[in-house]
């Protein structure tokens, strides 16, 4: 019998279990063809009905409108700080960027190194980057506004999105993505690295608006134009396939086991409130961001001092909760309750907390 | 029971079956952390040992110098082909390419979407890209030579390396990597998608001369540049983790099962001889590339008309033999016969052969 711990890492992270199930059950013999996935040509019919079956899920469960493109991109969202101005910002017009902290900020280096004339119109450094900024003004000729959509590091999330009229919005969403409902329209592109609510590390889905690629230069190398994924269908050379493989699976115990983005919404929901009921509860646990901007995705959470943490950490894992240590940067505790944790995994940690709280309060 | 048919697919490819037996019976839980490879986080001591033990073997298998570092990095092959001369082609200086077919020239048209200063020092063009060039001489103020030391389509390959004195070379081995011992001195940097013969899609394997690095601009995005990659053991941000632990397993593979690169070297010799005598001693098959060319690790060769090559393909895949159907560009034939192809395989193969030809011949 295999050990399995309730899995708060803030990604890579949990995976479903019967997804895993499955892909450990075909793992020798890929659906009769004799070869493994791993070792199958992505220009096989196999292949080909995995990577279109995970596209067309993405586009039913998100409502994705007909005149944006799915793609799959290796490089994580890093490689994404780059090709979205490389593809989407002229060098004389400027680019907004929303700042809500380390991710927000890479994504502005690394504009600012492709020597754009980037712009910071909002930015929540001013409180420690512990809330969402509220009003912002784009500039009326800005190519884009880009923001974070949920900060996994200081623990907040946009609640709604910002709009900014006929300006396209263009969206890390890493740390939320196909965790709730959204309307695409406003946007000129999105990008979710997969490793936290719909896949292992490997592979990022882009979603991108038609008209944005006419803005593409052409002396962009292949593999860094959006349109060399479209025209290929993501198949310009050989894609990460195992990955897209079992985000298709994760995908698909989206939409027909958990209830597609509504059904995972309301799990997220009902999960992420167990976890601030208790910290609100209690003059023990203390929530490190401001409640109106709190992520559903990563709890952030200190206790009294570092070395009572690292006990709280310690024990934890030892009760078969793993994966509570706050980023490195920052410190202190998170509870990532990103799609595949489980209300089971949730009602665990927090019956921890509760006991930990009794016993060293 | 599981069905395995004979993989002589060009890659993704055959991996070693106890490589795919040991992923399959730890999926649910890595090593009794409880949690799945899949769902670990890449800074954690588990990873950590996977990625520094894959660099190792790499070191100890080829024999590589202190000064030189070996990274992964994602987006395959075609990503390196604009990330070599963005990194190690200063604008002023000329870069020189050999043309050995498909691979070599989108490598070359890259580096000229770049603005480069491209010169194609030799090239194998004028008889259909058939064998490899045997002299070429360098600019003497060339920033590196560039070739692909094994060409998939044409079904040829460098024997011996050329060169070019101090004039570092940088090579494509994608499709030869790890299959035979070679020197790493004369190399100012060797990339290798892991698909062929060193792992599953999803990673490529770069060896990097320390040096190079100092010519690398300012100007380019963090994921672009080796640097990056060097400073941070490949975990500047999220690396594909699974498809690393896979490449480490089959390097481990290589390195404890079938005599290192030595010993995979002289599988390789005699699985290849034996398809090419089978071809040789026929007036039925065909071989593609010149005798002196040819690759040990893509057979090419064609048989009288498309139909009948058409139905020797069909058959041998009836008779568990896969993956034989030539590079769509060329057509044909091909048996691929990377590393994990073992000699029972390519036995069943030759004897297909024979078999089809006195039925058909």
């Amino acid at each position: 019998m295999q050990k399995r711990i309730h899995n708060f890492n803030p990604g890579p992270a949990a995976l479903p279990l019967p997804v895993l199930e499955e892909i450990q059950a075909e793992l020798l013999d890929f659906k009769g063809s004799g070869m493994s996935i791993l070792e199958m040509s992505h220009r096989s019919r196999w292949f080909e009905d995995i990577l279109n079956g995970a596209v067309d899920r993405i586009r039913r469960l998100l409502n994705v409108p007909s005149d944006f493109d799915v793609l799959f991109i290796q490089g994580g969202a890093s490689l994404q700080f780059a090709m979205i101005p490389m593809n989407f910002a002229p060098v004389d017009s400027p680019a907004d960027y929303i700042d809500t902290g380390t991710w927000s900020s890479k994504a502005i280096k690394e504009a600012r190194v492709l020597g754009r004339d980037v712009r910071v119109i909002a930015s929540s450094e001013d409180r420690g980057y512990g809330y969402i900024p509220s009003d912002c003004t784009a500039d009326e000729n800005a190519c884009y506004v880009h923001f974070t959509s949920n900060n996994t590091i200081k623990g907040t999330q946009w609640a709604a999105f910002p709009s900014f009229g006929n300006i396209p919005l263009v969206s890390d969403m890493s740390s939320d993505f196909m965790s709730r409902p959204f309307d695409v329209h406003p946007f000129g592109a999105i990008y979710a690295g997969a490793q936290k609510n719909v896949g292992p590390s490997g592979t990022v889905v882009v979603i991108v608006r038609k008209d944005m690629l006419e803005r593409t230069p052409d002396t962009l190398p292949s593999m860094l134009k959006y349109k060399t994924f479209v025209e290929h269908n993501s198949l310009y050379n050989t894609p990460s396939c195992f990955i897209i493989y079992t985000t298709g699976l994760v995908l698909k115990w989206i939409e027909e086991t958990v209830g597609g983005v509504e059904g995972v919404a309301e799990r997220n929901r009902r999960k992420a409130q167990a976890v601030y009921d208790v910290i609100d509860d209690s003059g023990f646990y203390r929530g490190t961001a401001e409640k109106d901007s709190r992520s559903l995705m990563n709890v952030t959470f200190r206790l009294q001092d570092e070395s009572l943490e690292k006990r709280f950490i310690a024990e934890a894992l030892e009760a078969g909760l793993g994966g509570l240590k706050g980023h490195r940067s920052v410190g202190g505790c998170r509870a990532s309750l990103y799609n595949a944790v489980e209300m089971e995994a949730v009602q665990a940690l927090t019956g921890f907390m509760k006991e930990f709280e009794r016993k060293n309060g």
